[in-house]
């Protein structure tokens, strides 16, 4: 039986589908909110352009393969038409890190973490309703914070 | 006598009015490629989002105080509806620095240096033609080159 994937009926439902998928870890879950168009694009912190399912699809069982990403976005600025919305949304990243390549302010290995990212995300209404095009993310380094791990390890 | 603004007839005309722009230095110019839209968003590399004209502006009068940026968009990749268009483009911005706080590669005091970095642009067409709504510039790390500088003075 062939699993169909979702129909959103707003630019909101997909990006939430989105959070939702990086939350669960799920690739295949986050790859159904992108356009079936080969041409999308996704660019993640630091990194090259990717362009296409297979490419954008190997990026993100990379970095989930770490375990899942949690994210708060928040302060969306959204320019919306009939079948385009664009929208620009602050995305904090919490995130168990190692100490290797880290932004200054976290040292210790299994230090909870959030990285403050600006994040635009386009989305084109087609006929399958909603989907996303585009995902062009970058760290803010100013905002990188470091915040106590809720179930640290004290040392007595 | 009150100047109008230019009407783009396609985003492609927009971009390279902004990039015209850069090269001559001409912030009033480089605001003209924007929409009248107060929720237009600006994001330089490492830097906060901006969003409205007023921080806009003041943003780019102070990067162009340096001087002119020749900037060299290549490889683009569009998205484009009728009443949208989406580009992503490689863009090497060339420019003369200075010492302080430079990445890897460039050390010295009036060295050509290009940065390479992936910038996104979203255009929406309205009734005054197509305009920028959008402009979301983040620098890829690993691209980063020094040049010679043509014209670099040598010690004889």
């Amino acid at each position: 039986m062939v699993k169909l994937k979702s129909l959103h009926a707003t630019p909101e439902a997909v990006e939430s589908a989105f959070y939702d998928a990086l939350e669960a870890g799920d690739v295949d879950a986050l790859m159904e909110v992108w356009s079936e168009d080969e041409e999308i694009v996704c660019i993640h912190p630091g990194g090259p352009r990717l362009v296409g399912h297979q490419a954008i699809a190997g990026s993100w069982r990379e970095i989930l393969s770490n375990g899942p990403i949690t994210v708060r976005p928040s302060d969306p600025r959204i320019m919306q038409g009939s079948l385009v919305s664009v929208h620009s949304v602050l995305s904090r990243v919490m995130a168990f890190v190692k100490t290797e390549g880290l932004p200054p302010g976290a040292q210790q290995t299994g230090q909870a973490m959030s990285i403050n990212m600006l994040v635009t995300h386009v989305f084109f209404k087609g006929a399958q309703g909603w989907r996303m095009v585009l995902h062009h993310a970058s760290v803010t380094p100013q905002d990188t914070e470091t915040i106590p791990s809720p179930a640290s390890g004290t040392l007595h």
